[in-house]
């Protein structure tokens, strides 16, 4: 194994090298939260992208949508990142650098400063050091920063628009649109998957905080009382490590559990949130998550949004970030709908029938408007439909028409109690949202699937990526560039490409020279064409891990190699 | 046929009520040139990418790279958008409506109204009635308005930033690395899919003109002397509709000529450019545009861009927009890498080897520093270095430093011719571009597959998109919601979603209704589990285009549904 104190470096050496990570437009000096994705990287995520629809789209059966990444300004007025995604900062008056305040007061070992307000962290800031040019900050103004992008929408700048932060909010927008997708009916869910931002202040951990990132993120909506997941049983036994709030108060490690006895036990506290909990775990190792290296831990009490219910973040061990949220998964409760409800006049609920009518009493209060017409003129339509909603005592009801308040005695209006059928109720749903971080995913993905070791007297460096994700999934090499070995190789590229496998031909320098190659970029098989080829019409091939070789018929590989690459069949089984 | 006048209403109507394509943001009043894609239109648009995928990254074997939506200044000072990517506006000193001054000249029968100077197109505006008030224009100033979104990169406001036009732009800033990732050699090509923006002053014409879109770009590097593309052979005989600039000029229909032909013929620059012209009719027909429909048209000599070699419009008709462009396809030449290398100070050629080195004279003139050092001192070793750069006359030779110009007498230095071996040559490539609008091809092909026909006295709604980009593959249904036939069908909806076949069980509503329900959306195969299939394990599956149907073992399924969706079987083969 690589020592974990370099492994950034290493690793990313190789990224940016065989083209996985590159800084962004670095001819013109990269700018700090940017990243390009080369030709393996992209494919690897696209990889990652697909495996993940594999679940939340094939498996789930919750549909994409694709909303703009350019949002006018009343969206996020409603979800609240107007007021309130802001980042508290300090501009040096020494040397002019901006500053996470917070960051500064936590290095200097001053406690919860992240949740310290602007004044107190000014004060706690006055003998600090710049960490730029080391000089005391003093009085330094701690201001917020709101992480928006923002810009203008069409000329005149009147229109304010701003960066999604998040992909959510397009599919909270869509409410009622999905509803009639799905028939009215809960529960239901989306997702989506795309770029959000954020206008950090620097950012300074590589591909951990961008500013422009990947989420893929999925809505589920369902009856604030029904939160059993209809297909729990999937995963009621799966077991993932969980560092509950009782643990993490006891200074105590994860514990493994299974999800239903969590759920029992009223650690999670929900089969939803169980559910996506284990289907991430499910996610991360599919990717090439060390599960050794993989927690799930509960938001503590203070640490979580006033509105949520519940909420864990899947952290992975990073040899250079140390415990990294991947994914967060949380049971919303309505806030996101309410809001959108309350700000944009629009009715956010669902007409939930019940199985047979009710006969309910209801009591009705009716004005005598032949008293009350003549003696309130104009307000009296107004006064009735004010009693009409009023709560009457015995003498009588206190109503306000205009600001202006009337007491109504008894005798000028009738109590009625009336039974009347009611077919069901609207009820405003309650959203769970598992929220995954891509480009993170990538990162924790590279970090753990590095190795090197020790071959033949040659350090062997190797991505051990899974199959399904590698970004080359077969190499193609003639032993000998002559001989028609060439041809042969050429013709199974293709053929492999056209199977939809990604292969890559190679013949340039010593076949051990393109085994480490390939080695290094993850790529899982390696397809050699030799002279017993020209006999036989087999070729080898050879497994990365364990660098062992088979011979297989030509026309075998495609069915073979996709076998292998969707992991129904292991390599060791095809030895035989 | 639906009339053509009304289509895009008919069209929209079902794509909004059904989940294609929603107003966005529509409950805080959406913002013009903003569209979200519903469940089944962003399945359609990832299908229509993932078949543009097919072609230029697994058969072509161009990488997609990603990069960033958001880049700094300097990226669009070098590609001249900050400079040139600006449409001429006017705003209504009556309404304050703002509005493109070249439309309205030209709305009003001003010629070339889009080429006149803001001078001109002032003057041909006074006389014209606002299109909003209709008061006269009058002084109304024209103005240059730039058309990318502008946004600031962290705090502090000191760092601009745009939203790319374009996504080639991330391609041209990456030409080292992808050069290095080729291993150095020529032609190679990269391709990005992705977002780009383009703040347009008022859009109206819905999926036509979108201020966020997607794109999916390649980009060739190409040797500027070798512009023969290696599988020629595979399009060669390919024939498309061409509308070349000679026929424009006559005012002729299109001529569907070969490749081959119109390349020989000097109608097509060359074979990089009549390739993928080629290719481009081959994708547009198999995403459901109606060859019909589609041509391709070359520029006119003043509407090409200066540096152009050669640009083609795939162009196809629209029932409410006419001729509308949906994929540019040019050939660059070395304007975009020379122009970054400019401004970033980046070699951006590529070394290209000689089979043989050559012999070649070279004149070197080296200055005789015994006299040149006392005489001039400090600057002697920088005219010594001008001396050898410059063009010596018979006396002597005059050269500049630091701004001063000096003489230098022709005993002063000699000149020598010497032999020396050049092993190859620093070559800049030239880009071959082909450039699709996603949004558009999704809306042509919609417009393209709508049809109503009248079946048993009623009008039926069908979507004839191919099954390779069609949203939901395949539908399912229990005959009756009883007897297992439901348990059956959700079953079958099961394995055919686990084969990547997206399946969808409907059991609601006469089955007639549910056929009519999937026509509409596109749904190519339906398949009915009824009472026979208690007895013998067969479905029925029924073709949308034909409405005939066939009885298939259920166990055959996925492998004939695969196959009719590859487009490998067609439906009347196996009715057999």
């Amino acid at each position: 194994m690589a020592e974990t104190s370099d492994i950034y470096e290493k690793v990313m050496e190789v990224a940016r090298r065989r083209g996985f990570v590159w800084p962004s437009s670095e001819i013109y000096g990269s700018v700090a939260g940017f990243i390009d994705y080369g030709p393996l990287g992209a494919m690897l995520k696209r990889n990652v992208e697909n495996l993940w629809r594999s679940f939340y789209v094939f498996q789930e059966g919750y549909y994409e949508i694709e909303c703009p990444t350019v949002g006018n300004e009343a969206i996020f007025v409603a979800s609240g990142h107007v007021k309130e995604f802001a980042d508290k900062m300090v501009q040096c008056p020494h040397c002019g650098e901006y500053l996470r305040a917070d960051h500064i007061a936590e290095e200097n070992g001053v406690a919860n400063a992240g949740t310290l307000s602007a004044e107190a962290l000014q004060a706690a800031l006055y003998e600090l050091p710049c960490p730029s040019c080391k000089e005391p900050l003093g009085e330094a103004g701690v201001f917020a920063f709101n992480l928006m992008f923002e810009t203008t929408i069409g000329p005149g700048s009147q229109r304010k628009g701003y960066l999604r932060p998040e992909t959510a909010q397009g599919i909270f927008t869509d409410f009622s649109r999905l509803l009639r997708f799905y028939r009215d009916k809960l529960p239901f869910g989306a997702v989506q998957i795309g770029k959000s931002y954020r206008n950090e202040i620097s950012p300074r951990q590589g591909m951990i905080r961008l500013r422009e990132f990947s989420q893929a993120e999925a809505e589920i909506f369902v009856h604030p009382g029904e939160k059993d997941h209809p297909a729990f049983h999937r995963y009621a036994d799966y077991t993932a490590p969980l560092l509950t709030i009782a643990r993490q108060l006891d200074g105590q490690e994860p514990a493994a559990m299974t999800m239903r006895a969590a759920v029992g036990e009223g650690v999670i506290a929900n089969e939803y949130v169980a559910y996506y909990i284990a289907l991430t775990h499910r996610i991360l190792t599919a990717i090439g998550v060390d599960p050794a290296k993989l927690r799930f831990r509960q938001h503590l009490t203070d640490e979580r949004a006033h509105y949520a219910a519940d909420c864990w973040d899947a952290e992975v061990y990073s040899g250079r970030f140390g415990w990294v949220e991947i994914v967060g998964i949380a049971d919303r409760t309505n806030y996101d709908l309410r809001s959108h409800a309350e700000h944009s006049g629009t009715s956010m609920t669902v007409f939930m029938p019940y199985d047979e009518p009710k006969r309910v009493v209801k009591r009705r209060i009716v004005a005598d408007m032949g008293v009350l017409g003549p003696q309130y003129r104009g307000k009296a339509k107004a006064i009735a439909d004010a009693l009409a909603a009023s709560e009457p005592g015995e003498d009588g009801a206190r109503v306000t028409v205009d600001g202006e308040e009337f007491f109504i005695p008894a005798d000028l209006y009738q109590v009625r109690e009336e039974e009347v059928e009611v077919r069901g109720e609207e009820v405003m749903p309650h959203v769970i949202e598992p929220s995954y971080g891509i480009d993170r995913m990538i990162y924790v993905a590279l970090e753990h699937s590095y190795a090197e070791e020790e071959v033949d007297g040659e350090i062997r460096k190797v991505l051990r990526l899974p199959p399904a994700v590698a970004p080359i999934q077969a190499a193609v090499f003639p032993l000998m560039n002559r001989d028609g070995l060439d041809d042969i190789a050429q013709t199974i590229t293709e053929r492999l490409t056209q199977c939809r496998i990604l292969a890559q031909y190679d013949d340039s320098g010593a076949i051990g020279r393109r085994y480490r190659r390939q080695d290094e970029v993850g790529t899982p098989f390696a397809v050699t064409v030799d002279y017993d080829t020209l006999e036989d019409n087999t070729v080898t091939v050879r497994d990365r891990d364990s660098m062992e070789q088979v011979r297989i018929p030509i026309e075998r590989l495609p069915e073979i190699l996709s076998a292998l690459i969707s992991g129904t069949t292991a390599f060791r089984d095809i030895r035989a």
